[in-house]
Parts: structure tokens; C-alpha cells; sequence
């Protein structure tokens, strides 16, 4: 599966590419039935909100459950992945952002890749995300508000949040703070005003099995969830196999910074699984 | 001015009725030209946002300035309220909701007249609302999320949310808990999930000078405001002459709970105003 010249054109463009009923129903319905197992996870990988119980996000789907596995593998992900980034990929980062129901808080406006070069010593920014909808997105429920064009300032230099993590999270080891709502690098409201004023908001919203592939210099951000529906989105992270990060610290663990460097091939039995979905439907 | 048959069933109905375009250009102009002013009132009336800053209302503006005082005569607000509260009116209240830019704070999904009945002792939902968009409402400044129909559900009885104000407010009057995010009468979140169930959600977007009707028992909310867009909105609450509070303890002021109970009568200088200006337009 790849993007087309005038696909590739629009992301470099704009810094991001919605992908409308990407993902088949079907597979859409596998994903969301390994959900409940991810987040009853209670390690470190299952970050929770502030008030101690939803989930916020489970890093390092990949690592612990074989159909998220496969999926990172998926040609539809990793061809145009391994385009946008115009190398061979291994998973950086495979994370789902639960935005649970009437608890999801805040993702601040940020870029990526900050945290990536600051926190793992990334050298460059040939790394790409892909978001998935395992949920319908909504005006309603926190949908991803996106600086569309805003990747091509590179990075805008902040100082970190030096807020120690607490609650929750009080004896946590540092890097959890580039997890948590109080986030460690965001963009500041006068630089965000001055970037909306160049190039607008968009908040692409739709069904379950939308896709978006987005730079990892985008700048972001979404609200907190107040709605009864949850807006749950498996975010993909693939990084370039000669962009190997190195330099910083490697403080934070492999499920946040994947450590298996191995270029990633194409699942052909997920391909086969589609091809026969396709022929049954 | 009056509503059509059609416009008191629609409120009828949906509890609510959207007015696009209603309070014209030249007078939401001079609207917005006061509210520093009254931002910059530094009293009670003025409530600010959790960290202690920007404005979150202004309470009693009829009260202190002479142009929302007028206002609140106009005949386009008071012709309706007229006809929805079926009864001469007065002012109940008169705030600014200010959801600044980057700052505003999320309004938990409530009723209002649950407030005034356990608050003010007001004897019956003979009360509307209507609000007036200063700013453009958009999907991004935490635009008024209603449940369409939630009305005829009559009171929602909650308990009372029983947390002392704390940080700028920690030795204010209990009542400020009727007015800040934490808010003292919210409904739980499993009734309207069951709500929204039932009725759906909306959220009326605009232009400056849109306007909303609304029932007092009609369930809303509205999010935080991460963008860089204020979302000003007006909001007038009209009470029949003939429901006036009494029997509970009427400890709110005056800017919370209007005592001036005599009939408005319709400003015609403004009426004037608008028909020199539709004229010159």
C-alpha cells in the first residue's frame, strides 16, 4: 500500500494526511476488543489522569499483546510510513490515548519531537505518527485540534514544565511528566495565537477506522472529554532505522522509546486477512 | 417583536431556540466596548478562573453600566421573553460568561433552576435565558454543548456538592460555589449519559449577535477553551413579575438575584436606534 504524489504533496503541506475509513470495520472491532485487557494493566505503561483512576494512555501496546503486534505491520500503516519517513521503520511508540468519557483531560498544545530529541536523544525528526479511530470522533468528545502547517517552523524551543509530578504519580519516576496533562514541553499561548493566526485550526473528525498520519513537528492538541463517548485512538510511532536515537539519556524505558531496532516487514497474513475480508464482503 | 407559533414550539420542544443574526453588528460593537470595563471590576461580582486571573463572569452588569442596562430592554430580548415566560419579566440576572482565550474553565453539565429554587427560593421554572454571542462561537472555544429536549425532565434532583472554595476564593461566601468550576449543583455523569442517550447532544455555533433562548431546565455544559479565540457570551435571565423568590434564604446579592421585581418596559429609544440604523444600512 502506498500514498500517492498528491498524498505525499498534502502532508508535506499541511503536516498531516486524514485517511477517511481506513481500517476495515472488522479489524477496527479486533482493536477495540483488546482494549479492556490493555488497560487492566496497572504497571507504569497504563498512565492514568490526574485523578488517579482512568486511563490516559497505555504505551507499549506492541511489547505486551501479539494483535497489536501484527498491526504495527500492517501494510497499510507501514508502506505509507516507511514513504513519509523514505526509509525502512521500526516502532517507536505504539500507545493508546483512551479520552475516556466525561474523564479525558487535557493534551496541551505540543510538538512530538521535542520530546523525542530532548528526552531519547533522537537525532532528527524522520520519525512519523499515525493515529487510528477506534472510537467515532466527535465534536464532542476531545477530537485532536491540529496547527495544519505549523510542522514547517521546526522545532519551537520551550523550556521544560519543571513541575514535579503529583498525586498519583508523586514517587513516579521523572519522565512521567512527559506523559501526564501537566506536560513538560508545550507550546506557549502567545506563539500558539501567532501560528493560528498564520495557519488556522482543523479538527478532523469521523468514524471508527479513520486514520491520520501527522509530523512529528505538528503542533497539537486536544481538549478534555466531557461528553458520555469516549474517543479512544491507538497512535502509531514509527522511526527511521538509521535514526536511531543516542547522545541523551535513554532514561525512559522501552515502552516509550522502542528499543527494537529492526526494520519492520509487512504482515502478509494481515494483508491475506484483508484481501479475504474484502472477497467476503 | 415577537416569536412566530413556530419559534415557541421549536422551544417548546428542544428547550432551546437558536437565533442566528438577531442583535445586529452596530450594537454587539457597542456591547463588547464595555466589557473591559466590567472585566475590570475587581468586586465579587467579577469571578475569576481557578488560578486566580482572568475573568470567568461578570455578574449584575445591568447593575453598574448604563448601556447593558438599556440592553436588557431591547425590544428583540424582551418581546420573547414576554411570550416564553407568558407574563410580564424583570431581571433575574445579567452576567458575561468570559471564557477567555487559553483560560476559560469547563461549566459542568447542569440545570440552571435547581440553583435559583434551592439558592433564591424561586417558586417555579417561569424564568428564560437568553444568551447573546459577543464572539463567534466555534468548535474550538468551548462553544455551549446542550441536550436538546432535556427539559421536560423537569428538576434533576442532585445533591449539593459539598467542597469549600479554596485557592482565591478559600474565604468567599459559601454561594461562590453556585458560580465557579466547581460547581455546586452538576448532574452526575450516568444521567446524561442516559440523557444523551435519549435526546443527543448540540452545540449552536455562530457569528457575534447570534442569540439562544433557553429553558431554565434544559441540561448544558461547556468545555475549557484551549484556543486562541475568547468566547464572550451575554446572558440575560428573565423572571415573571408573579414568581418572585421567597422561603428560602435569599443570601445571594443582588447581582446574583435581581431584586428590582417592576416589569420591564420595552426601550423604544433603542427600537429607534435599530430602525434609524436598518435604514442607514
Amino acid at each position: 500500500m502506498r500514498l500517492t504524489e498528491d498524498q505525499l504533496r498534502l502532508y508535506d503541506e499541511q503536516g498531516f494526511l486524514l485517511l477517511p475509513d481506513y481500517i476495515s470495520p472488522t479489524e477496527v472491532d479486533l482493536l477495540r476488543a483488546e482494549v479492556p485487557k490493555l488497560y487492566g494493566d496497572k504497571s507504569l505503561r497504563n498512565v492514568v489522569e490526574k485523578e488517579g483512576h482512568a486511563t490516559r494512555s497505555v504505551y507499549g501496546c506492541h511489547l505486551v499483546n501479539d494483535f497489536y503486534n501484527r498491526f504495527a505491520r500492517h501494510p497499510k500503516l507501514l508502506g505509507p510510513a516507511k514513504q513519509l519517513v523514505d526509509d525502512d521503520v521500526y516502532t517507536y511508540q505504539f500507545k493508546i490515548n483512551a479520552k475516556v468519557a466525561f474523564q479525558g483531560d487535557v493534551w496541551k498544545w505540543h510538538q512530538d519531537y521535542i520530546f523525542w530529541r530532548n528526552e531519547d536523544g533522537l537525532p532528527a525528526p524522520r520519525i512519523t505518527n499515525v493515529a487510528i479511530f477506534l472510537d467515532e470522533v466527535t465534536e464532542f468528545n476531545g477530537p485532536l485540534f491540529l496547527i495544519p502547517g505549523s510542522h514547517r517552523e521546526g522545532v519551537i524551543e520551550v523550556p521544560p514544565l519543571n513541575i514535579r509530578p503529583n498525586g498519583v504519580y508523586k514517587d513516579a519516576p521523572e519522565w512521567i511528566s512527559t506523559l501526564t496533562a501537566d506536560l513538560k514541553y508545550s507550546v506557549d499561548s502567545s506563539k500558539v495565537a501567532e501560528l493560528v493566526e498564520r495557519y488556522g485550526i482543523t479538527a478532523p473528525k469521523g468514524k471508527p477506522g479513520y486514520a491520520i498520519f501527522f509530523h512529528s513537528n505538528l503542533v497539537h492538541a486536544s481538549t478534555i472529554n466531557i461528553s458520555p463517548f469516549s474517543r479512544t485512538m491507538l497512535l502509531i510511532t514509527y522511526n527511521s532505522v538509521t535514526n536511531i536515537p543516542a547522545g541523551v539519556d535513554l532514561a525512559r524505558p522501552d515502552f516509550i522509546a522502542g528499543r527494537n531496532y529492526s526494520p519492520l516487514t509487512e504482515n502478509e497474513s494481515e494483508a491475506a486477512h484483508k484481501k479475504h475480508k474484502s472477497i467476503s464482503s
